[in-house]
């Protein structure tokens, strides 16, 4: 559990489960993460940082700092079961609401931000998070340089080009494709190492285009996600997102990822048993990609489109189990 | 230790050493704590609330909170001796520098404002962070509400009426007197208590009017003060401030602190020895106050107006030793 941690319950873990990296952003990740600490060994978040928007977005352009709030909510998602670690959670995940200029910060960020000041070190200050909720995992951002995502959409006359990760999720159109500026970003050494020493890579859910492909545009990093000893697991989204990914069937999800990294093997695809209108054609489309499917009831009761994180964990602890 | 803390020293001294209340503010009385640290068994901060400048000021009009500052700055002198209590207490004290909104913003004052709004009480979000610091104390406020200090200030054509703490520092003249609003604050119940358990109440260093007399124009809190058989130390300046105490010698500052509560008490009073021009005046007017005076070397070498808190720390041991 990368030093911390360190309850009695999670050094068996680390002795009986298998290390996973989880890559993704937002909301997504932090119900995959509430799964995967109940199932994984060890733990590695791998988080995207091309938000440009809100909190984050102010902080990244006041400091020039990479934008937080992805972090923050993976690492809140891995604080500690006790009183102290949902405490401090708390006050991270907390969000300022004034008339004034501190309205809508989230402490977290402006926590984080501090600590990269104080620290300047990135993985070192989220390090320190780590440490004050007693997180049971560890939290890294996928780039060490802030990104922004770019993307080409179809809005019905022809194909516009888009900047920045709010503006790709609100135009109107459909999403054709994604890149990063830069380009070429800088990987966090950190991440690269989690995943080529990982039992399993997992990627999704989350905002398709905005927090799960984006992992495979940074060079270094899907380099490292497909040369990995690695299993590689694809969580699909239960619903298509408006602005992101309207009209994309769960097939449909897995040829955007393809198409952004022709060369990307996968070996289980996980789905919502009840999302997925058409079983046989999505196993075919997943066979085709060196990947079992595994349908399972994962979805919140009542709350469309969200993964239930305990149902999660037990279709994680079945996939995940060593062999 | 009120529950933090905790190591196998601070237990040892909380058998071995006196229960000390310090009231006051600022640096002066960060200074003091640093050194009554080294001394007192259990030690509490009482603090001025009554910023309305910088970083407390702007959190004080944007929330209706208290100033966080004065209370920021006690907690980081408090702060655990190991690298996680002083890495805290860095990050609390960092300021953010930006062309931003941020700017000049304290960490620490943000996430003390953040833990009231939480946890919806002050106490207990103070203690958090002193939780988090691994304080070796306990830090409180005066009172529950946010205070103004007025002053009359006499500009040499005559007396005017100053208010705001900021603007009782800078205005021109000599102040006379201060009083707050509302004149008849709530006082913090907890800070009532630990004077009244108190071996030693210690007031002062700091600034006279705005960080030190403060205390004794909250009615419950004098009250405790001047009732409570704990004796009563106070620690002079070493030398007048400008703009709040131009002009005043030893003896005036000790004048204008009875001035404001004339039932006062004192058992000792502590000046720095190379500060005293006339130690035999300053004696017979500590005496007609009940008080011993103890000339001590605490003044900090190369900077002027600064105590030391090694040597402040060795004329406490001398004075506060058991009897």
């Amino acid at each position: 559990m990368s030093g911390y941690g360190g309850s009695r319950d999670v050094a068996a873990r680390v002795l009986a489960g298998p290390k996973v990296a989880a890559l993704g952003g937002g909301h997504g990740l932090a119900a995959s993460l509430s799964a995967l600490r109940q199932v994984a060994g060890s733990l590695s978040a791998i988080v995207t940082v091309a938000d440009n928007g809100g909190s984050s977005g102010r902080l990244r352009d006041e400091f020039g700092s990479l934008p937080p709030g992805d972090l923050r909510m993976a690492l809140a998602a891995l604080c500690g079961d006790d009183d102290w670690g949902q405490t401090w959670a708390r006050l991270l995940q907390h969000r300022f609401d004034s008339e004034g200029e501190m309205h809508g910060h989230a402490v977290g960020n402006l926590l984080i931000v501090a600590l990269w000041e104080l620290l300047g070190d990135q993985v070192s200050g989220l390090d320190w998070v780590g440490r004050l909720l007693g997180a049971q995992g560890r939290v890294l951002p996928m780039s060490l340089t802030p990104l922004d995502i770019t993307a080409e959409v179809s809005d019905g006359a022809g194909l516009v080009r888009v900047r920045g990760q709010v503006q790709v999720a609100t135009a109107p159109g459909t999403v054709r494709s994604v890149a990063l500026e830069p380009s070429d970003p800088q990987a966090c050494p950190e991440a690269l190492a989690v995943v080529d020493d990982a039992d399993w890579v997992v990627l999704g859910p989350g905002s398709w285009y905005s927090s799960v492909i984006p992992h495979l545009l940074v060079p270094a990093l899907r380099d490292a996600v497909v040369t990995t000893s690695a299993r590689r697991l694809v969580n699909l989204n239960l619903v298509a997102q408006p602005g992101e990914t309207d009209g994309l069937d769960p097939v449909g999800h897995l040829d955007a990822l393809v198409r952004h990294a022709p060369d990307l093997r996968i070996d289980v695809v996980v789905a919502d048993r009840g999302s997925v209108a058409d079983p046989g054609r999505l196993e075919a489309r997943a066979h085709d990609l060196g990947a079992a499917l595994v349908l399972a009831d994962v979805a919140r009761r009542g709350v469309p489109g969200q993964h239930d994180p305990d149902k999660l964990a037990r279709a994680y602890a079945e996939v995940l189990r060593p062999s």
